[in-house]
């Protein structure tokens, strides 16, 4: 992955998804060992619209390995203002960094930042685009919790339609295959097609789609909330009617299994009851762990730093072939 | 103090305030031997309301001591805009850093992040109500100036009703006890009874209100200059008759005695004269350098970092004490 | 140079001039060797209005020297808003940094914060002002694709009148003489008489005055182009008719030499073409990394950091004279 960029998540194999898992799992029992892997590296935060809980997980991942970090957050503090377009501004920052990470309102941007980029580039979200740094926090604790992706129940829950976290997380784990999908949403907000296409055509996924959280929750391993905004509804009595349904509280969660772990994008309005925090099956402030812990993994992988005593499996297996021919 | 937060003064014994003073003026003389005292460790500053001059002192004292910074200024910038609880953004957070400095517009809002953080909170301000480490600030100006915090005269001048710094001050002195007060004011701008009250309480503090401060001037140790600000009259022509008795310019200077001390909060407007910066007495910008200290003093006191050569009055004592015992 | 300040480029004389050039160019060749030179110092950047662009250069160049950064970018994120002197704040940050670069909108600023500040400040632009790390960016250009700054042919292109980076280039490039000027600008846009009048007194330089630039172009060493703003013109028709003589496209760089280098401040708008990127000729990019370069010269020198390997022509020499002596 050296010098590369990460636009989306198929700039990745499955494999290359899995090495970067994996390293981050190693980096979270190794924290002194990687502290100053990345001694003398500066990461640039270009976030043209405010998004603080990703530009401080994108900079606390470069401190924790013994970088820098400059940039700016909200596109009025830059040279925009001024009229100049992303790829100037990108090529003017491949001057100052090692790395840049990018967020922007606009679909694309992050891809036209990489082509002009000298550096590697890592999209923090393009409009309602792509994220795949939160898919990989999503997959880090999925692993986490049950040691592997697939062979799981996964329920999806909400807003199905407009939540892009969700549409990457089911086209990531369809890559990997083995998941069984429940889709719980109201009839207005379900899943697109082309996504429930995407699980179709993986040949050891399947799916359900239904309107009851409640009916299905015993049978999930991972409920994956998202919030179901009133903006969505063409009638304020539809939102009103259905929001409860789409709200996990104590109540809901004592039908669940004891191992079930209950993820969330963050930031959360009211879509997940405060009370759930204290079960141990809330798994969403661990989620934003591990995002730091698979941005860490990213960030020295983008720029070829070696862990001090990380051996890939492959570069194991390299190592081992490299020992017999010795 | 390891691990717990400061919310207000009263979290701390007068022993923990005397200690954070001393450690303060051990630092200040040891810059050198501190300098790396708190390598990996990652402060965040959670600035829901701007206030540069706090701000980069919790950042200065942090970096000062080897280790890095986090965070955000102004609430445009944070997840706040999408509806986020002070709550969820410090546990998001606390997955980051190590150690919090939050400042928000809302009285009560440190005290909330401080429950729902997983690691220390510092109050850098909330609202009109509490702001703990500008009072520790003054504190160590007056120690630093007298080299004891009892046996002053102490005069506090201009809006005594509604300046927050006054009445910690106040309090905290009451708590070391042995103040003097002479509360300096007009009619409309009085300290309020619960401070007076507090004043009474302590038994060996006395006070005396007086509208006039070339009156009382010459009895002064220390001089706590606030503004008088214009919003705060009935009608303008009593705050133009009144304004100038707030002010203090060379001429007042020249009646009190040549090791007063003047402090103020800062920033200032106009109720300093600039004339009075180059005085010996004016120490105000010495104020500034000493809540850097006193950042950096409670800042590795929460995280239980040492400070190479330094030993706390009461950790020698106990080792004293293990020394007879063995 | 050592805890002097830099508020306009007559602060320094042609030799510290070339100084700063020369270690800039040594700082290129040995970045491992001067990464930590300025291990434990601060740097304090205050701009009051928004320029990410050199913002980001003067965080990189002490975030590469091994130092570190705080600040803020905008005015509603400082203690202005509480309608503080900017000579208060230099005087607070002063007391936690080692050095300070501002950016104020307004002519002067620079030279009151120097006057009030404890630690060396430089100008990063005072209004239509001074930007003296711009120009010494622009020579650093200069110099490293042609070895001098004497004995070229320079042109300046567009608008003449109102860019303060062309004036204040031409007014050092005639500090150091030998060069002859090529003013290429529609007849409202022309230099003003103060800059002629310095090209004039310059006994080795010379100049010409052309609206066209495909005339010229052919002749020219360095082209500096500048952006030709609409709201300079009176009538819009004037503006659509001349607008296109001052683009660089394709075209018009065919007719150049080989050897020539295009200069931009940035950002650019439209008056370089996208096309001419890829070309060697253009050096705007190159400018950028230069501008890091220079302010990596800068801050270590107003410090009095010593750079690992590097000794000064005058230290040198002086090193020479010591050892006759001795």
């Amino acid at each position: 992955m050296i010098g590369r960029s990460l636009v989306t998540l198929d700039d990745l194999s499955t494999g290359q998804i899995q090495e970067l898992l994996d390293k981050a799992h190693y980096i979270d029992g190794h924290r002194g060992e990687v502290a100053d892997s990345c001694k003398g590296r500066l990461l640039a935060t270009l976030f043209y619209e405010p998004s603080t809980r990703t530009r401080l997980s994108f900079e606390t991942a470069m401190l924790r390995l013994g970088g820098q970090v400059i940039g700016f957050a909200g596109a009025q503090q830059s040279s925009v203002s001024k009229g100049e377009s992303i790829s100037d501004t990108v090529k003017t920052v491949s001057n100052y960094a090692d790395i840049i990470a990018i967020r922007h309102p606009k679909e694309g941007a992050a891809l036209v930042a990489s082509r002009a980029a000298g550096v590697p580039v890592i999209n923090a979200g393009d409009g309602g685009h792509m994220h795949p740094t939160q898919t990989l926090a999503d997959l880090a604790t999925i692993t986490s919790r049950f040691g592997r992706l697939t062979g799981l129940t996964v329920g999806l829950c909400g807003d199905l339609t407009f939540g892009r976290t969700v549409h990457s997380l089911i086209e990531t784990l369809c890559r990997f295959g083995g998941v069984n999908f429940v889709l719980i949403s109201p009839e207005e907000l379900k899943t697109p097609q082309y996504v429930i296409d995407c699980i179709k055509e993986s040949p050891s996924c399947s799916y359900t789609e239904v309107k009851d959280l409640t009916q299905v929750i015993g049978d999930l391993d991972v409920l994956y909330m998202t919030r179901v905004q009133k903006e969505r509804f063409f009638n304020e009595d539809d939102y009103l009617r259905l929001r409860d349904s789409y709200i996990l509280d104590a109540g809901k969660l004592a039908l669940a299994k004891r191992t079930m772990a209950v993820l969330h994008p963050l930031p959360r309005v009211n879509e997940i009851a405060v009370e759930v925090d204290a079960d141990p099956r809330a798994a969403y402030f661990e989620q934003v762990r591990n995002g730091m812990l698979v941005r860490m993994a990213l960030e020295s992988s983008l720029l070829g730093v070696e862990l001090p005593g990380y051996e890939s499996v492959g570069a194991a297996g390299m190592k081992q072939e490299q020992e017999v021919k010795d």
